[in-house]
């Protein structure tokens, strides 16, 4: 039963309460904050948010994210006043272990994405609407709270555009233009028309409100209908500490917590609140779009000795996993050079342009896994330093995306160094509970894009520019913390190891070594990360040395993951790495691997050099 | 002198012909991006752009910046008009060893900054024109051609924002509306009209022309007078493949050279060119705004005891080299936090406030080392990961710029993941140049604040949020690729490595691991690229092992670093890391280094088993 706007005022107030006693209680976080879109949030759990506590899966529930996640307090007064948690839990806030953590991350049920990076919950709202308009196709609607400092945030317009682009009428954005940063007045300050302004040119409806008036809000909300095909801005002017005479529109008061007295004092003016038990409307009970059983999946196969590019295979294995009707790819718009474009022409209604947008891609994937769908989203491996840090929250999301990087390492050749990969292994290796896939061959890439459906967490496949030879059959196996040796035999001096461009450079290295009577051992460390330390450390024991050579800056790469697989304990080797150490301009492949020391003459040198030395 | 419309008509076909040309020689390329924008360029060269090639570094010459990078053959076909490089030097397009690579670097003399990763020139522009408009006082003009795909780049509206907050009336903006991008229509195709609005909406004036027609083009291009309060934004509606009627308009071209056939069927619907230097109307003859004679600088001095945190010596540190009128410091709305604000505060002339939006602030200070400032940036070292893609672009760029993350890893407690540098150290190892650096302690810090001054390249410092003892004397060297002994002793049966926060638990465990009988030694690993390989191979032959501590994750930081101390000869030391591996949440500093495996018990435990495996 929807409570009446007295009702919702009475809860806004307890939301002020709540906010104010667990910073306090933490010792810090972000009362003033809470304080300003106070009585947004209650008007919006009491009135508006289509939400059923017990069931908080239902398929057609509204999707609300504190994308100014540093107003959790806030967030965790809802969950208080709907009897979700109790007053010891919401005073355990910021402590360690509790599951209230200093901004908002799943590990508390209900809540969907981490934020706390700003802009990024906005973004990931894209994601969720496009899986609600175009998957789903049920009428929920995705909220965002935003704060007015993530306004200056690029990956912000990024979604107005995107979300006007696709028309996604169940999206709705309320900005807390509470004025006041982190150090002072903020871009805009109060100049709510110069938000809305901005927003309507990228085909949003807007609506300016008091943030205060409760039934002003009331009246916004109400904007949202199931009808909607125009995603809808409500710009709330606010005041950061409202409720609070010597907190409003104070400076000095960005994420401090009150001390006792100030407490007190504060709760006296608040009063007490009538604490009641709010249960927001609940959902209609619809199910989503009906998808087909999935066939079995036939990956494609490909013929040894025949050339072939990775980033292709990468379209033609997404083509063939497409059958499951979980599968969504995204691109920026590169699908004609990562391949994507294959899916996208089969799958249509499953593939989402996200034109050149980066941050929005990997927002949009975070979104989709979200909502149960499996993503992959493919750029050019160097563009994808653009959503770094889009790609560390989403491991802080515990959300599951896949993302494939083309055009990797100077072996693009002539378009220079702006468009190679040449840090993106270090990048990927750096995130929480990561995958590092880096096929050399058609049949090893469709075999990993298939293990990537199933990866947990955050995976990353670096594919390649140029045709490489097939060199394993169809019907063998590759999987995360696997490697394949390549070449071996009983008296091998030297291990090469390489992956992706690289192993084939090694495999030649390793005939002109064989041919001068220096026998070494090939391992192919297609899974960088994880990477398999026992085939390593076996090599270690085997050989005199081992000598890594990739197609990327020497640090953070697989040399370091090849190092890494000796800490702790074990059998220490010599390791020689190769790796790119000059910055490299255009030139063929051939001629840029050359240039950066990791063509087969110089591994061969490399070994040489081991062999001698341990005769 | 200024020449005709009628020969710059002739000029643009010239500029055409030579993009063909030249692409087809390569055998790689964009022509079809080039021809365009042909017109544009051509009027802007001829009759516009106030550059003097015999004064290439004239103080008050306008800057052209191509935020397109792949129109680079027609940048360098303006090159060749201007008689800068011979036509052998236009054919060598991205041949190795050639400056004229496929995307445009300052490898080549007048290009400032490289391109090529899109939405990253128009950003860079903001920095220039801050220099030109608040610091030079000169009334020279940025103009940046921008492509429309990568008007979709949040980036792009970072600097919309930006520019128009400043009142950058210096700063044009051309956008080459050709409707096609790479595989099929942009976003907005020829809605010029939207360009325009949403520029408007951010406080830009905006002109729609038709982008072949040389009047209308040179009619715009007056609108850039001296007196200009407003940036200013050229929607030109173009054609792709403009000027060849099997090109013009027509899919499929996107980023493809011409065959030997096809490039002479284009050359004769083109025509001959009547080839005739073009020389630019030459700047007025000003000199930038007088810079006073530096003072010798006076870095803050700490006693050894106290206990200090080293982002706030950063802020003292920083006002400190203040003096010298070359350093220029951003943030992005956090300056409370990194505490740039007390540079902000003493040198408000110098401090630019870039709101959050951390990869428009790291494009402004590449912007502003273009113009000879010395920038330092800052932000916590989370949020640094939004910038990835213009941190490696900088490098590209040969700039040099310091950046500054503070709240490193998870000793910043209560706030949660979000806000933890977990793979700042892995990012910007992983750049090409750069420097890495991470004090443990207040003087240390201001010595190292003092030493990033003079670093050519990308250089990075990680500060801390919580207080760390002073332990050096403010005399006390330290400099890029040192380390510091802080304990030693003849029979070290250890050796414990640390940086930062982890350096102080080191300590700690040295302490107790002494008092077990248990002598060991700690190494300050404060730069931690290049890392002080001789002092940590030293160790490793006075030692039985090396405990390498990290408050960042065990990928590509500190202990991958120590690791890479010991490639290319000599064989692995047994080296321990330990570092943070599974996700953290709140809790205090303490708890959570203890968590994470990193606190002092830990470093105990891990050295003694070291002890006890080699007795």
């Amino acid at each position: 039963m929807t409570i009446t706007l007295e009702q919702t005022r009475e809860l806004a107030r307890q939301l002020r309460v709540d906010s104010i006693r667990a910073t306090t209680a933490a010792g810090s976080g972000h009362p003033t904050s809470s304080l300003s879109a106070a009585d947004l949030m209650a008007v919006l759990m009491a009135r508006h948010l289509r939400f059923d506590f017990d069931q908080p899966h239902h398929p057609n529930r509204d999707h609300l994210i504190f994308s100014k996640g540093h107003a959790s307090p806030l967030l965790y007064a809802m969950y208080r006043a709907a009897g979700v948690i109790d007053d010891a839990q919401l005073l355990s806030l910021r402590e360690f272990g509790s599951k209230l953590e200093g901004h908002p991350v799943p590990r508390l049920p209900g809540v969907e994405v981490a934020t706390g990076s700003l802009g990024q919950g906005f973004p990931i709202g894209v994601g969720m609407a496009l899986a609600g308009k175009f998957l789903d196709r049920l009428p929920f609607h995705i909220w965002v709270l935003l704060g007015d400092s993530e306004m200056a945030e690029g990956s912000i317009w990024e979604t107005f555009d995107k979300a006007g682009y696709y028309s996604l009428g169940n999206l709705v954005g309320i900005v807390d233009v509470n004025r006041l940063g982190q150090r002072g007045e903020t871009e805009l300050g109060w100049d709510t028309a110069a938000y809305a302004r901005r927003a309507e040119a990228f085909g949003w409806e807007t609506v300016v409100i008091d943030g205060h008036d409760i039934e002003a809000i009331d009246g916004a909300f109400a904007l949202v209908t199931l009808e909607r095909q125009q995603p809808l801005l409500i710009v709330a002017r606010t005041i950061k500490g409202q409720g609070v005479s010597f907190l409003a529109d104070k400076e000095g008061f960005h994420g401090k917590p009150l001390d006792q007295d100030r407490m007190q004092a504060a709760l006296r003016e608040l009063g007490e609140p009538v604490r009641r038990t709010v249960c927001p409307p609940k959902p209609e009970d619809l199910t989503p779009s009906r998808q087909p059983q999935p066939a079995a999946i036939e990956l494609p196969r490909y013929t040894i000795g025949d050339n072939q590019a990775t980033r292709t295979v990468y379209g033609d294995a997404l083509q063939a996993i497409g059958i499951r009707p979980d599968i969504v790819v995204l691109d920026a718009e590169v699908g004609d050079s990562t391949r994507a474009q294959k899916f996208a022409t089969a799958c249509p209604g499953r593939f989402f342009e996200m034109y050149i947008a980066e941050q929005q891609m990997v927002a949009a994937a975070v979104g989709l896994s979200v909502m149960g769908r499996t993503p992959f989203a493919s750029t050019f491996g160097a563009f994808l330093t653009r959503a770094y840090d889009f790609i560390r929250m989403a491991a802080v999301s515990r959300a599951s995306i896949r993302l494939v990087g083309s055009h990797a390492g100077v072996s693009i050749g002539q378009d220079g160094p702006s468009q190679m990969a040449l840090e993106d292994l270090a990048m990927m290796r750096a995130v929480h509970g990561s995958t590092v896939l880096y096929p050399c061959d058609a049949n090893q890439t469709a075999k990993l894009v298939r293990a990537m459906v199933d990866i947990k967490g955050i995976s990353y496949m670096r594919t390649t520019r140029g045709k490489t030879p097939v060199i394993y059959a169809p019907g063998e196996d590759f999987f995360p913390g696997g490697s394949r040796v390549v070449r071996q035999s009983p008296n091998d001096q030297v291990t090469l190891i390489g992956a992706g461009v690289t192993l084939h450079e090694a495999i030649l290295a390793a005939d002109t070594l064989a041919s001068e009577g220096i026998p070494v051992r090939v391992i192919d460390a297609y899974s960088v990360k994880p990477i398999d330390r026992q085939t390593l450390q076996q090599a270690a024991r085997d050989t005199h040395g081992l000598v890594v050579v990739e197609d990327h800056w020497a640090e953070g790469g697989l040399g370091d993951a090849v190092l890494d697989a000796f800490s702790g304990n074990g059998v220490l080797p010599r390791v020689v790495k190769l790796a790119v150490r000059e910055m490299p301009g255009s030139g063929t492949p051939a001629e840029m691997r050359d240039f950066a020391g990791i063509s087969a003459r110089h591994i061969v040198a490399a070994a040489r050099q081991i062999a001698m030395s341990s005769a």
